[in-house]
């Protein structure tokens, strides 16, 4: 469970390498159905099974390899304590644009997170330039390991430290960009914590992630690596932003704003989506395209970053459904919590037996906001009875914001104010792209073959 | 609140009534801006405003006029106590296959619901083939008004009483087919709830519903009527199903399964999506296209029919973030709740902190279910370290079965045994299409532009 953990392997691996008695850390020739490899095994990281075990090949490149697929494995000697990767010599290159990489764990920095060794860090430039040499020609990257953490156990503490982290390494880097490795599972929310968190950005921040582990060949790790540091020495897009998999190829990606944005997939590359909106941008073999979506822009927004991180944790979500009992609400009132978002169904509604509760939280001055748990559209209150009830029984609803960029934004209103009338002002208003006016047509559920076809257009308009 | 209220207008329109000195139920002549209109005030219906009154016309139909647009309005006395509308012959053509309709609250019936009188049914077959006189030309209808709730009041307990009602109609009337007007906001639940509950049915059950209002002229209840009703009357699909709009047109409806569709959108009217597959059908001018998807058919089921309706609501569901806290989960615990549905983040994931309180319901004996909040795609909990522990706990990983359909499950499953391991076993086997082997390709954010080809495509190859 703890992280010195995840540097052994476990379970059948384990078993299995105890039987071969071969160490991590042993130089090792590897035939297996597929071929033979010769490497270093190195320890099976963060998010290895134990089904597999992992080479470092002498290329730099991770490999996972089945063991059902190990025929034969030998031992050819341990890696001397002192070993290290040969230290590349990285050349700053003055005419290009300074770009600075974050890690904060999951998937995209788990190749990179395989220890060669106590002694050298898990997310060093050399490693990342030989696991992916595209990133040298782009820009001058410097790289900073924040914290190594599975994006489910980021916490809104994590969030606060990062946004410091950002404003504190634009103040000293003074780069073109920053990119933030990210796990995937929540990287939305801390994409649209940072939205509300960092104001008057004047260059892009992007969050980035993989889908799929780097050992696989299927991994999307190095191309969102890619493509988000060609957005952050590059775009015009002065906002936080998500950059993933527009497709489920390596085709191109998508650039969507931090407070729009979803993970709608639980495997596919493409997971993230813009909704209820179009993405900002595609970028394709490095050419950044503009769909037309107006955004601030770097060109006109100079200095004045302003960090603005305090939040109040305290503040619940909840999904309706039916059966849901009045207690499961009434938890939120009885512990104290400064706020809470309801995700309610249709245009915002919830079981009209529970609205007592929603009265007694406005008693309370406990602030409930809704939602609508469609994902997409907008909560509409005056339309039926039971949504004008929620509203005389205080109901603050919030149009288009996403469920999940409601809790955060209601986090950090309420870690500034706790009065009502203000909260309320506060979070009906758009502060970062979180309520958009209109849904535009092809807002609804974009899918990849439309998508192609949409932002081509919308590309051919803005030109 | 109590239904007795939605008889009677409230607010300013009860205000503006008074000082007209007007009635309901009083014969009227309004001029408003728009022209003018003579007929019957009639209560305002459970999804009117204050804003509008309700005039049902000699011809039957119902408008509603703002009171803004009035100009003038008259009294021309009062409607007898015993009035009615004029009783429409309907002769029973015995080459038409027989439909019944269960009325059960929700925009679809909601003009129907415009009360003529106490005495008169708001779900009459006369006033709906006033409504809709195409029904008339599909089949011979036969109407039952089982209860008029708006889906978000519609509870566990309703589903029982539902299933119940069906199988009666079943036995007694056989029709080719039942259609269930419902509320949009929970029925994708109530279709996954009748999914369980009724066992080896040999014909079309299917649930329509309204996105908008039969007053306003964009709505979509005639032609989500007519379409359920052709699918009822006429097709060989023998399952639970949803038949919506499929495009924000009128150009055609898409039906799909009870099990896999859930509404994504708070408004439009093609709000109603198949996750993670395709539709089962394609109708568009009374005919009734399939896509391919393999489905229970008529032709080969007769008889048989099991209802299987018990059912413990007492099941919560979840949807994790980052801070949410361990007494959150506690609650369920300590409620002694028979179960829990867990949406977890990317492939069935929570913050590793609250591990301990879902070993916890182990040792209590309280199911621990994982689903994933994405929506689209498949749990996987063998992946990633935190999915390991989140199994060694006792989480049972539901594969791609949705989390609203998992909750409705749990409380199917849960209401017949508690015993863990049979349990397991029920919810991780595909019982009603809830669990597919896998997705296909398009099966992910299907837009109406790309399921025009699509299903098209699918039902070239069909052909």
């Amino acid at each position: 469970m703890s992280e010195d953990s995840s540097n052994d392997y476990r379970g059948i691996a384990a078993i299995w390498l105890e039987a071969q008695e071969i160490k991590v850390w042993s130089k090792v020739n590897v035939k297996t159905k597929k071929g033979a490899f010769k490497g270093v095994l190195i320890p099976r990281g963060e998010q290895g099974d134990d089904k597999h075990i992992i080479i470092k090949l002498p290329s730099g490149y991770n490999i996972g390899i089945s063991l059902d697929s190990i025929i034969e494995i030998k031992t050819t000697g341990e890696v001397q304590s002192d070993y290290s990767i040969p230290n590349l010599k990285v050349k700053k290159d003055p005419k290009k644009p300074t770009v600075v990489l974050i890690g904060t764990g999951g998937t995209v920095a788990s190749k990179l997170d395989y220890r060669t060794g106590a002694v050298i860090p898990a997310f060093s430039l050399q490693e990342l330039y030989n696991a992916v040499p595209e990133l040298e020609k782009i820009c001058n990257l410097e790289t900073i390991q924040l914290f190594q953490k599975l994006s489910e156990n980021i916490e809104p503490a994590d969030w606060i430290i990062l946004a410091n982290e950002i404003a504190s390494c634009l103040e000293n880097v003074n780069p073109a960009g920053v990119v933030i490795a990210h796990g995937t599972d929540t990287l939305h929310l801390t994409a649209a914590a940072l939205s509300f968190m960092l104001k008057n950005i004047d260059r892009p921040i992007v969050l980035v992630g993989s889908q799929r582990s780097s050992d696989r060949p299927s991994s999307d790790a190095a191309i969102n690596l890619i493509n988000s540091v060609h957005v952050a020495a590059k775009s015009d897009i002065a906002e936080i932003c998500v950059c993933m998999h527009g497709t489920s190829g390596d085709t191109y990606n998508l650039v969507h704003r931090g407070t729009r944005v979803r993970k709608m997939h639980s495997s596919r590359r493409d997971a993230f989506r813009t909704v209820g909106d179009i993405p900002l941008a595609k970028i394709e073999k490095g050419k950044i395209k503009n769909t037309g979506i107006s955004y601030h822009k770097r060109s006109l927004r100079k200095g004045n970053l302003e960090i603005d991180a305090k939040l109040d944790e305290n503040v619940g979500l909840i999904y309706s459904y039916p059966g849901m009992k009045l207690e499961q609400i009434e938890y939120f009132l009885e512990n104290n919590y400064s706020g809470l978002v309801i995700a309610g169904s249709g245009l915002g509604h919830i079981n009209q037996k529970l609205i007592k509760t929603i009265s007694r939280a406005k008693e309370k001055n406990i602030p409930v906001f809704m939602t609508t748990q469609c994902l997409w559209g907008f909560t509409g209150m005056n339309v039926y009875e039971t949504g004008r009830m929620l509203l005389e029984a205080g109901v603050i609803p919030l149009a288009n914001m996403l469920p999940e960029v409601a809790l955060v934004k209601a986090m950090w209103v309420l870690g500034h104010t706790k009065e009502i009338p203000f909260v309320k002002e506060l979070m009906q208003k758009n502060l970062a792209g979180e309520i958009t006016e209109r849904e535009p047509f092809d807002g609804y559920l974009i899918l990849q073959g439309r998508v192609d076809k949409r932002i081509d257009r919308l590309i051919q308009k803005e030109k």
